[in-house]
C-alpha cells in the first residue's frame, strides 16, 4: 500500500504553442499526445504516457499534480482512508481524464491544491530498446532531463498540509524550517526514500512555487544553464546548492511564468529517520547554501 | 510489507587488523564496535550501527548479508512466507547476533548464501547534526563513500535464486543476461526502485563476487582511484561504465582478497517495469560497456 | 624576450594573523616565510617561494603585483623599452625586496598600479617528489588550488592601460567590452596563451577588484563553495560562468575585504588572434553569463 | 623566436571516405577542404584552416606533423639553426603544400619522422561570432573536442630525438622514464607551458603511436567513451589517468588503425623547471596510473 513517486503535473499556460515549443525544444521533452486545449509530454527516460500536461487557460500556474501508486488497489485503500477522514474524493476511470491516463482518485489538500493518485497510466516505453540498450539515446535536444523529480507549493498553513500528507498518505517528513516561535515555515516530505518528493513553504493557499526535473549531476546543471541562455530563457538562480536536501539546483521560468528547477543530488532516507530541522536564523542557508540568503523574488513569485 | 535496501555485509578476513586499517583509512568508514573476533563499521552518512562487519576467519569471503525491512512485523510476514515455502528460518533477538544489531531472521538462498532480514538496528546518527547540517562532514579520510549500495554473488543456478527473491521476498528483476539457449546467465534485482540492490552471475554456489559502496558521481570514481593508488591498493578495473544499470564503477580488492566496488549512476525503476535483457553476444558490453569484453579475472576470481 | 605568467600579488591586510589563518586554512596555501610585517605563501603546485604576500597595513587592497619573465635578461630588455618610453623603473637585486624573491624591475601602470617583472625567485619545489610523483599530495586542507591564475584591476582609462601593456610589455588583448560610444569599458589581456592573465574594468585608478586562483574543474568550484560556507566565508557569487573567457568562477572575500576568485576553464589563444568584443548591451552577459546582469556590489566594491 | 604548439598532423588512410566519415561524425571535426587524395579538417574551436589532414595511401600512419611558430621570421631563425647543425631543410611557400596551408619548413628528426614548422595558415574562424559569443556552438556532433593537443611517436633512440628538439627547437623536457641502466625509455617535451606537446617512446623509427585531442574535463572522457561505443569504435583504454602529466585520457582507434586519444588535465610548467623522472620499475604507473601496468598492445601497436 504505497505511493511511489511524483507522476505528473498539469500546468496552466495562456499560450499553448509557445509553452509547447519551450517544453519540446528547451527542456527537450517528448510530445506524446494533444487535444484541443492540452499537450502531453514525457521525459526521455520515463516510460509512462505523460509527466507534464500543458492546459490552455488564461493564467499560468498548477491545475493539479499526481503521484503514482504501486498497485491498483492502493487507490481503494487511500480513498477509504481519505473519506474516513472526511476528505471528498473523486474517482476517474482509465482514460477518462485524458487518453493514456490511468485510473485515479482526486482530492484537495487542506491548502486547496488538487492532488491525484494514479495507477496504470499507459506505458509508452523510454527512448531505448529493452534489449542491449545504450546508456542514453543520441540526438536528444535541449536540456533533456531523464525524468521529473519533485514539486514545491505554497500554503498558508504548512504544518496542516504536512500532517495531512503524513497521516492520510504515508509521506514522511525529512526536513523542515521552524520559526523561533515554533511555526513550521517550510517542510520537505518523501515517499521514494530520496530527500524529497514534495515540499511546502508558507505562502498563499493553492500557490505553485515550482516543479523540478532530475538531472544526473553537477555538470548537467552547467550545461542546462548554457542551454537556457542559448534559448533566451531567464535564469533566476544559477547553479548552487540547497542546504535542505544537500541537493544542487538551477532555477528558471518557462515562457508563460511557471518556475522550473533542474535538481540533482540529495540522499537516501530510511522511513523512521528523525527529520532535520533548520532554524529561522539559518533559513537563507537552508534554501541557498552558498548565498545564505533568499532573494525576495524567490519567496514571493509564485502562481 | 517491504524490504528497503541492503543493510550490511559480514566479510571473512584472515587478518583482522590489516582489514580494519583498510576499511578505516582507505575506504574511510567509521569503526562503531569491536569484539574478540569482529570489527563493526558504518559509512559516514549511514545512521545505523554497522554496514560492514569484519569477522576473523581463515579465509576471505562473505559470511552473510542483510537487507533492512521497513516495519518490525515485516519480519513475521516474510518468516511466514518463507516457512510456508519450506525454507528454514532462524530468528535472532535484538543484540543477539551482535551488540547494536536489530531483530532479524536468517535463511539460505537456493545457492546456499546466508541472507538476513533485519529491523531495528541501533541508530547511531550520521556524522552531521540534525539541526542546520552542512552537506558533509569535513575531515573525512580515504574514499569516504556515504553508504553501501549493492551486492553481487555467484550461483550455479541464477534463475533459481532470482525466482526465490522475486517470489518470496518481493524483489523485482530489472536486467538480465540470457544465453542463446535461454539460460539466465546473470540477473539484477531491486527493492529500492534503483537499478539494482543485488545481482547474481553464474558461478559456484555461495560464491561472493563483490559488494559496492555508493559514491555521488563520476568525479568521485577518479578520486577513489587516486586514493587506491596512494594507499597501494590494487585496482582491478579503472573507472568505466556498466551496460547493465548504465552505472559507473571502479573495482579493487581489500588487502585480504574481498572485491570492493565504488558505484554511481543507474536509474529509477517503477515496479511492474519490463526487465531489460542483454544477449549472450553482448555480455561483454553488458558488464563493461567501454571495453565490450570481460576479462577472465573478473569472471573467475571470487570467494 | 617574454613575460610568462602572473607570479605573485602583494596584498595589504590590517589583521595579519587573521589573514594568515585564512590563506592557510581556507585557501589552503603553504606558508613559506615570515618577517615582522609580512607573511609569504605559495600554492601546493607552485615551485616558487611565494605567490601571495600579506603585508600588514591599515587598509586592505593591492600593493603590487608581479609577472614572471623567462630569462634573466628579459628584465634588461623591458627596462630599456619602458625607460625609452619615459616610464620610471626601479630595479631590485635578488632577495632585496624579500628573502626568496628574485631580481626584479618595478614601474607604475598609467593607472598608478605598481607592477613588477621578476626573474629567479627561489625555487622551493611543489609538494610532490621529482621521482615517480602521485598526481597530488594527500592531506591538503581547505580549497587547495594548485596555483594563482590572474588579476583584475580598476582604472579610470582602461584603454590607456591596455595600450601600455600591449606596447611596452607584449601583452595581447583577447576580449573587451566596448561602450556604444566606442569607449573601452573593460579589457582582458594574456601573455600565457590562455584566455587572460590580467584584466581591467573602468573604475578608480589603483583600484583592486580581485585576484584569482586556478582550480581544475567545475566540481572544484562546488567543493570550494562548500569549504567557504564551512569556514564562514562570505560568498559573493556562487558558481557561474563568465561570458568573457567562457571560464567558470566563484567569488568570495578574505576576512579583511580582498576579493578572491576561484577560476577554471577558458581556452587557448594564439598570438595574432582577433579579440572578441562584447557590446555595452551585453555587458551583464559578458561578466556573468547565466544571470545576464552584474550586481551593483560587484561593480563598485574594490579597494 | 618561439614555437607555439602542435599545429596539425597528416595521417595516411587507405580508405579516405571511411576515415572522413569517422573524423566528421565520430570525432565531430569540421571539413574545410578536399582535393583528389586529401581531406582537411579542423576542430570547432580552432581558427586555422586544418589540424588533421587525411591523405589516401595504402597504409595507415603519420606522414608528417607540424608545429605553429609565433612570427614569420621564426621560420628563418630555425632554418638557420637547423642547417648550421647539418639538418636538411625544405621550405614551402604559402599554399604550396596545400591550399590554406601557411609558409613552412620541413626536416627530419633523427628518428626519421618528418616535422614541419608553419606560419600563416589561413584563418577561417572558429564556429563562434567575434561579438558576444556563446561559450560553445550548439548542434555539434560526435565527441567534438575543441582542438588538437599533442603527439606521441616511437623512436629507436629516444634520447637522440629529445636532444634534437631541445637543442635545435627549444623544446623543454618535462618528464621521462629512465631505465635502470640510465637509458631514456620515453620522454615528454613542451613548448606551450603545458605538461607536454610531443612525446617519444622507445620503438621503431618513424613509428606513430597516437595523437591527442584536448577535451575540457573528466566528464567529457565519459561522454567520449559513450560516443565511441555508440558509433562502434573500438576503445583500447577506458577513462584513466596517466602518471606522467597527471592527465586523464581515453584511447581508441580510427577505422583504418590510427590511434586517437582524448586528453585533459596536466599542469602549467615554467621553463627551467627540473624534469620529473619515472623509474623503470614504475613505468606501468607512469603510463597508466590506475592499472599500474601497460598492456602489451599499447606498447606494440603503432604504425
Amino acid at each position: 500500500m504505497t505511493i511511489l513517486r511524483l507522476s505528473h503535473v498539469e500546468l496552466r499556460v495562456p499560450d499553448l504553442e509557445l509553452a509547447t515549443a519551450y517544453y519540446s525544444e528547451v527542456i527537450g521533452m517528448i510530445e506524446t499526445g494533444r487535444d484541443s486545449a492540452r499537450v502531453f509530454f514525457k521525459c526521455w527516460d520515463e516510460h509512462q504516457h505523460h509527466s507534464v500536461v500543458l492546459t490552455m487557460e488564461p493564467t499560468h500556474g498548477l491545475n493539479h499534480f499526481g503521484f503514482k501508486v504501486t498497485e491498483a488497489d492502493d487507490l481503494d485503500h487511500y480513498q477509504e482512508r481519505l473519506e474516513a477522514a472526511g476528505v471528498a474524493v473523486r474517482r476517474y476511470a482509465a482514460d477518462e481524464w485524458a487518453p493514456g491516463h490511468g485510473t485515479s482518485i482526486r482530492f484537495a489538500l487542506p491548502s486547496g491544491h488538487e492532488m491525484e493518485l494514479v495507477y496504470g497510466m499507459q506505458q509508452v516505453g523510454n527512448l531505448l530498446p529493452q534489449t542491449n540498450p545504450p546508456p542514453r539515446p543520441m540526438g536528444l535536444v535541449g536540456i533533456a532531463p531523464p525524468r521529473v523529480d519533485h514539486l514545491f507549493l505554497t500554503a498558508e498553513e504548512v504544518d496542516t498540509n504536512t500532517r495531512f500528507l503524513v497521516e492520510h498518505l504515508d509521506f514522511r517528513l525529512t526536513e523542515q524550517i521552524v520559526g523561533d516561535d515554533g511555526f513550521q515555515i517550510a517542510s520537505w516530505l518523501e515517499v521514494s526514500h530520496r530527500s524529497h518528493d514534495i515540499a511546502f513553504i508558507t505562502g498563499p493557499n493553492q500557490g505553485f512555487h515550482h516543479f523540478a526535473f532530475w538531472v544526473d549531476g553537477w555538470n548537467d546543471l552547467r550545461n542546462a544553464a548554457d542551454a537556457c541562455v542559448y534559448h533566451g530563457v531567464n535564469i533566476e538562480m544559477n547553479p548552487t546548492r540547497h542546504g535542505v536536501t544537500r541537493g544542487q539546483c538551477l532555477y528558471f521560468f518557462d515562457p508563460v511564468g511557471n518556475r522550473n528547477e533542474m535538481f540533482t543530488g540529495g540522499y537516501w532516507v530510511d522511513p523512521g529517520s528523525e527529520p532535520i530541522t533548520w532554524t529561522e536564523a539559518e533559513m537563507g542557508r537552508a534554501m541557498f547554501y552558498y548565498d545564505g540568503v533568499v532573494n525576495q523574488q524567490f519567496l514571493t513569485v509564485h502562481s
